[in-house]
């Protein structure tokens, strides 16, 4: 079984669509939690309110830390996507605790973030665009297909 | 699965308020032997006695930690309580040796110990001070699902 | 002697204030290649030009990558700067890899990108805004003196 | 030479008593910043006052563990004294913290606390009740010489 | 359950030869991808066409790497193969890694290759120059059995 | 589930005693090939006769090193017993891996070897004289439960 | 100091040029025997012949990687020369090696090449053709500085 | 410099013939003190006497032990050598410390030994009889020099 860690944004539905792709593929997602509201607030919501902002924020990631921590290091692959909003820091510090692991990295951006990625990209084992070209890679690490459309023919 | 070692005071019930309250989540516990007796007399009830208590206590403490060092290697979260009564030393050494393994550490006390614990405290991802938060926690991490009684309503 | 890597933002002097404030310290900075042209093209200008930006971006990023990496893995702290401009990925690359190779993270931000650095700032050790906090640290962790100043004065 | 880091209690002259009994041998000592006050207030000192007494507390835990961190993963041996006054949970902390990355553990502690110090006393490579036995033993690790008035004489 | 990684030479049956030579042993066999075209261009029919063969084929490298890493460090023992043709350079590769991360390395070459082998000879457990050597030795480990027909004998 | 490996002596009946005693344990055992004569000459058995003894034995000690090396990497707890005969540096070596891998080491020999044997019983959690004692400690260890007899009686 | 390993090809003059064109930068070069009938008869010299030539080399690969293993792992960079004789296979091992331990990486070797090594380049920081390039990207690590005459001018 | 541990038998000259021969070469050396009444007596000399043997031995072991996993964890190359007398299992437990921590092991005994030690001699890079073979092998090691008189002339 291939473990997947789906890191990053969260605000479009490319978790769904790598998921449903992989059907019967012999593999496990995991992922940060992605109801925003939820990820926000809960450090709050179970240990305790907090004036300062800040704390209120270091409470919640404590906590989510406990789901991401034990989500990458337990993933054979872990694939990052960097959406269009946002300043989405977290997402490229997941992807450095990722390459310090040792993990397989998958990258998923547009092409209009390629110089701002170029780092992450130079640790990434590939780069895709598209949920699907996930997809095709987990199937072929998996099963050895290519895909029947191939993007070079 | 959830690996959770529960650590640290032995003489109320909040290990089992924790897997009671977490039943139906995808967790498994372990923990120390919770026996005091067992726990300070097994190295020479099996191994032999000993005239001096400080060799009894070692060899006590060497069959114990064969449990220990399982435990919180094998673990993803540990939980460590610290209880109203005696030095607890072998808590916060348990704690020590969590942290220096990368282990999600959650801390378990009362509001009067925070200046003592501050060291072990600011190693955890969350301090809680009722076995129910730690429980709210381990529902968070696994489901995203928060408590409907929140903390901060 | 402490080694500390400067890590992030290189367009405003936040490094040459730490570097100039540490002045009697014993400590040994490092960082990234500061000059952003030379850092952008660096693997063209040595290895060859790329028609392609993406390959272009991945030589110069693989280059500096030798340097970056023996910069985290040497140090002691790693201090990583978050200003105004740029979506900054690479400080966030760096700042998750220091946090899995479980060095001493200090982040430096404006309170504007709080709640955006929110998991940065949770696997940090200190969180500062100026670069004389981050100087006033590393006299202290290294002498035990706080400011004349003291910002809770 | 021989990294020794001297942490736990530091209400009376214990490690002065080391370094002055160890002059002349190859040893360099390091330890945690010994000012009390100094070390309570660090954080707020230098990143601004919290009202909160927790979020105080954290913000100095954060800044003197970049010191203790370093120096207990640059020691050779840790000695961890455990003194008469209060609970002292982060010398057993560094204790665990010390035993998890394989470094020699000295415990220097009175009698009395044998019991409950008994798994971090066997965690140890050596118990010692007084800091000119630590001396000795240092003295006996480098250069093979015992005490001219040896304990079992 | 034995975990085998069987590296190397895909253009004859010796893979096929050990995996049914093991059947009825407890060994889970895994391996590259031995279609030797879909291994080439996999990256650029996911990905991608390149102008430059040396990036079209650092994409497929890149995505067999996904496997190929996964599949040693998940390995009890890895299997190299030399053959007659080609560089072979990704099998010493393979090799390398293996020997680095600790993993029982058994080699199978033929007796020419002796002399330009001798640096992964002396790395490996075993040297071998036939699959059904390799399947003996799987046995013997995993059930203690000698093989009926000796090799010295 | 307690994954326990029997190192050492192979010419008594103590690992028989272990697994039987045992029985009703969540315990998985393993240990070397029993067979002393398999053991000696695997080697060349599968890959061939040597003229040189020192070769023979060496190619044997090769394949016979890919299953202890996995069985004690593989373990929770080692078990390393030293009988009355032969120089047994097998076993010791064993023990000396055990100990640096981190693993609990527990020593199983007779009183005439204690001086012997002082430098690898003080790495162990527990030494023993009885594969009875062994039993007992893996069902303290796993149940929490001492022995009816107890040798403190 | 940067510590620099040149790994594989000892019939050209490619370490010499390295060595000389990095004058006056601050890094220290190691590498292999590059007397090729030392490196091949080492052990036999030393330890006695042997009349199987297998074990011969055994014998002085064994010795040769007391050297390689001491210069991988102590290297911040390892570069690896591929040339255009033999078949070179403990340059790509030594490759594999360094890769595992996380080593920059940089190969060094002709355009015809390019296909055979794609997984050696693909684990690479950078891929050079020629000494020099070698040169001007350990100035440009150590210092920022680009070479006058760019290569993509 | 090269890091050399000497560690085994104490009742010859052997490591002063090593040291004498090594001259001039850059290494340094470690090893154990040899002194074998301080060896035994050192942990009831500095911490007081134990009336039962075994506890007067585990506190010089521990004792011992401060010494010999520096010494160990810091060689690059560690020599075991074995004599006549004694059990010598501390030598052989230092070996498979030696082995388990990826250190270039050299094992340096008699040819009568050759059978008792082959599990040991199959995890070293060397096997030597006479300590002059040692510094021959030291000196080619750091300088690529052959001895005059060679064992295969």
């Amino acid at each position: 079984m291939l473990k997947v860690y789906l890191s990053g944004e969260i605000h479009t539905d490319w978790r769904d669509r790598i998921v449903a792709g992989a059907e019967g593929l012999d593999v496990r997602f995991d992922g940060p939690v992605t109801d925003h509201a939820a990820s926000d607030d809960c450090g709050a919501a179970i240990l305790g309110a907090e004036e300062s902002r800040f704390w209120h924020d270091r409470k919640g990631a404590g906590l989510n830390a406990i789901r991401t921590r034990r989500g990458i290091e337990g993933a054979d692959v872990v694939v990052v996507r960097f959406g269009d909003k946002y300043k989405q820091w977290n997402a490229a510090f997941d992807a450095g605790q990722a390459a310090a692991l040792g993990k397989s990295l998958i990258v998923l951006h547009g092409p209009e973030h390629q110089h701002a990625l170029k780092e992450v990209d130079a640790a990434a084992l590939a780069v895709a665009e598209t949920p699907e070209q996930v997809v095709q890679m987990l199937r072929y690490v998996l099963t050895g297909a290519l895909p029947e459309t191939r993007a070079d023919a």
